[in-house]
């Protein structure tokens, strides 16, 4: 049982209607690792500048984090991305971005990530997941996310990429536009075709839908009054989904993949509580499970009435 | 056991990226019919002009629905509609709108009408819904859907209108708009602390979302890898929804709500598949309670493992 994530580790300055903060720490990796860490041993892989301090390694290893395979890197700066949401948090604008050492990034795996059972490939370009890949091959389950960057700059790289990993977890619109196909169900289709036995499509507020090659299941987003910022969420529901998946010691079937998308939903929804790694750096795992209980109660419905009625 | 519906009764001219159609059959009281005919009586409420004929008449009472309360005026047109989608079937343009007889509407209700246990005031002038709405004292559910239209130009109208009814369906999109609030759940809070009961929030291909005062149920929209022509699937929602609720005998209870929103999405599905009013003038109870089965089965998990794996 462990789980490797390759991707950002980055600072992030973010304004909402709701607040502003100045250099979080943030990125994929980081996001991806504090919800992970609940179900499982989780070692981020990603470089970092001098700017990453004891401060940022004391936060990630307090937590359970494995922060070896973090490189830092002499002279550099780390990623850095500033970005502002508008009232309608759906709507993002970034005003910056810095990659820093994240522009240069080689992966290089220790033993021990590259012995990992789960692995995540999050949003990097598609020829280093690839390289990553080749080097877990011990893995039971592989997945990965990208972005419209690379789908228009290296599709068959990407591709490739796909067709050596078990899942798929990106935006939803990324999957139509990955196929060109503006119908999800056959968007999902098209992209199992190419291997994945599985395609997780994120879809903001509206939650995110799991599709196999003969099944679907769709949860809602957690209903929330308060969404302070949702920069991570994505990351968060993949650390959650993927950090259940890598504990879960039976087949990973149908029943599982579901109730994986049961912890992503959750760990999402506290990530958006509040600013950046803010609500899940301290959340305890009897938060998670009141909450999927809670997300099982809304969920479910009885097609059939009861017979006493 | 009796539903009144009042809205409009029109044609629609429709081109898709899979077709094209000239003056089907077509506007809300009309798809919102077809679709609550499986469950209840349902008497359409609304103009026609002297295009509508025989052949439309008969299509309506084939399938059991009561045309008595469709005003036929000499001499006036019928409401219609032309519009074209885009590749992206959520990208929808209007290409002319001629009112008709619907622009001078003034409801009048039979005595069957008024007697109705459910009423659904679909969109049309919120002073006409009110006076609707009080013509029908006996109704044990009343829901009302509206538009962005009258959010700009009626709004105290409007909200005087939704406290009078037990439950609010419109699109998510609008019940952000009418209440100024970007957050979904808040919005929904907003609009229930005026009166009703429920609000259900239309999320297009992402499905439907209920609030009530104290708790929150979400559906996916059902996948589809054929969606021809989403014209009339917020009706035929409404339809599904609202007349499985005029034949539940029980109390209207969150079990029943939800089974309703089953239903609702299921009646939806089908109106897509096909072009205006094809796919459900020729369904079956037995497709949609297969279909509703299917739904089910889509939306289910379970938050803790078997216990023996």
């Amino acid at each position: 049982m462990s789980l490797t994530v390759v991707g950002s580790i980055a600072f992030d300055s973010v304004r909402t209607p709701f607040g502003e903060r100045q250099r979080m720490l943030g990125g994929t990796a980081v996001h991806f690792s504090l919800a992970a860490r609940f179900f499982t041993e989780v070692r981020p892989v990603g470089p970092v500048g001098e700017d990453f301090g004891a401060a940022e390694f004391e936060l990630l290893e307090s937590r359970g984090i494995a922060t070896g395979d973090i490189e830092r890197v002499e002279g550099g700066k780390s990623f850095f991305w500033r970005g502002r949401y508008e009232y309608d948090l759906n709507v993002a604008h970034t005003e910056d971005t810095q990659l820093g050492v994240f522009g240069e990034f080689e992966p290089k795996l220790s033993e021990k990530s590259k012995a990992a059972d789960v692995l995540f490939l999050a949003n990097i370009q598609p020829d280093l997941q690839r390289q990553v890949r080749a080097q877990c091959g011990k893995a039971r389950f592989c997945a990965l996310d990208s972005m419209n960057l690379w789908i228009d700059t290296a599709k068959d790289s990407l591709l490739a990429a796909i067709s050596e990993v078990d899942c798929v977890i990106v935006n939803d619109a990324e999957v139509r536009q990955l196929t060109g196909e503006s119908n999800l169900a056959r968007a999902a289709r098209a992209v199992i075709e190419r291997g994945p036995r599985a395609v997780v499509a994120k879809q903001g507020e509206y939650g995110a839908a799991l599709f196999t090659d003969d099944t679907f299941f769709a949860l809602p987003g957690f209903p929330l009054e308060d969404v302070r910022d949702p920069t991570g969420a994505g990351d968060s529901f993949a650390g959650g989904f993927l950090g259940y998946l890598d504990s879960h010691t039976g087949e990973l079937d149908e029943a599982s993949l579901r109730r994986a998308m049961g912890y992503g939903t959750v760990l999402a929804s506290f990530n958006v509580e509040e600013f950046g790694t803010e609500r899940v750096a301290r959340l305890s795992r009897e938060e998670i499970d009141e909450r999927l209980a809670m997300l099982h109660r809304m969920t479910q419905f009885e097609p059939l009435p009861a017979a006493a009625e």
